[in-house]
């Protein structure tokens, strides 16, 4: 239905290590023009762009008709100034393709120097220590975490939200006002990995990060421009590695 | 760590239905103003703001100092303009408290008025014919979906995205275009339940939302209002409704 990538991949499972090829599903984004300015940019996955745009406008009460959308972008019949209105705009400085995209986080962010490393017995074994310090999610199943370990596997802090980016936003703040150094630690986050959150950790400066679940496309292009070690699906033992492999040693 | 509300909820079980106490996540807008202007809405889960809006101004490059946040709102001393030319979304019309989304939503959106209805055994299987519909998902792991079904739990479409919103904005841009009455059918969510997917429904006036995973409290509260059976937990003959139950019929 929606498109996917073929990608490379090392596999970790207990004691075997291999490469091996898989599939990760398509982020990119879409530009939405407003008679020629920028309004704002979707990250989504390609396929139904008509659709989406449609769909958002009406969610937002907006009334345009947008032309058949190209790969990048889509234009709209409509004034700019019904997306302020909104408070939908003007993500220009996301660009119009994954590769615009990652052009604008080099203008912030600087790929991470530090070679600290993780074994892969202590990475894998990350997500089940998060899962044990959700208090909240307990209670209620309706909370995204994010945590900070040493890579001797010592969780440092973890902070829980409703919305993924929130939560690591928080550990952030939390982490840039103690004063801690991002480049010797190492974000574990309790969903998928997408471009925004990847996005995140790069800024902060942590080299590597580990989702229980998949990443994205452009997740992976970030994480490999940056220097930072993207690990998926990490649960029990098992782990997928879809950048900068060498930063999990192991398993022998 | 993260604040949790107690509200009434009817659980369903196989052959049982009765009323019970349930946790569910605290979620509320948090509002940016720079200088006194609103510049940014968030929605999250109260606590550790001061922390959240650190992580996110560093994450944004926006070099800033928040001041001790209130319950709704925190002031950056710095120009607005650093918002607009990051993009981050300048969401006034959102407002600065739950009470007030509700309120802008009324603006824009009517309570559904359909007296439609579903039998509690059709609800309880839905998810997983939409699991079953999901092509991309059982190769990349990384998909969430929205669906529409019939309240005969015959599924009409479904569309998958990186982005639970995108998926939701595409099924609503293409049921829009095949001139499909909404209050005649069930929205179905591959995740949580939050704010924002609730809104979506409710523009589209689909009168059944149920979600194989949590509601927030601000989700709950909006069904509540606009007149929309909210089920959360879906799955294999069960789930918990949080409002609107009676459009659940049954299980007798």
């Amino acid at each position: 239905m929606a498109p996917s990538r073929h990608i490379r991949v090392e596999r970790l499972d207990g004691a075997t290590r291999r490469d091996d090829r898989d599939y990760v599903v398509e982020e990119a984004p879409l530009q939405l023009r407003a008679r020629g300015t920028p309004v704002a940019t979707i990250m989504r996955t390609p396929g139904d762009d008509l659709a989406l745009v449609r769909g958002l406008l009406h969610a937002e009460g907006i009334v345009a008709t947008p032309s058949q959308p190209d790969a990048d972008a889509v234009e709209l019949d409509v004034d700019p100034a019904a997306f302020a209105a909104r408070g939908l705009l003007a993500s220009a400085a996301c660009g119009v393709c994954g590769r615009a995209a990652i052009a604008d986080l080099e203008l912030r962010a600087r790929a991470v120097t530090a070679d600290t490393t993780i074994a892969a017995a202590v990475l894998t074994a990350l997500p089940a220590q998060l899962r044990a310090a959700q208090s909240v999610f307990a209670a209620t199943g309706g909370l995204h975490a994010a945590g900070l370990f040493t890579p001797d596997g010592a969780l440092v802090a973890a902070r829980e939200d409703v919305g993924r980016h929130n939560a690591v936003d928080k550990l952030a703040g939390w982490a840039l006002a103690a004063g801690l150094d991002p480049a010797r630690h190492v974000l574990v986050l309790s969903g998928r990995a997408g471009y925004e959150l990847v996005q995140k950790a790069i800024m902060l400066g942590v080299p590597i990060v580990a989702s229980v679940s998949a990443p994205s496309s452009l997740a992976i292009a970030l994480a490999e421009r940056f220097n930072v070690a993207l690990a998926g699906f990490v649960r029990e033992a098992r782990a997928n590695l879809y950048a900068h492999g060498w930063r999990v040693r192991g398993p022998a």
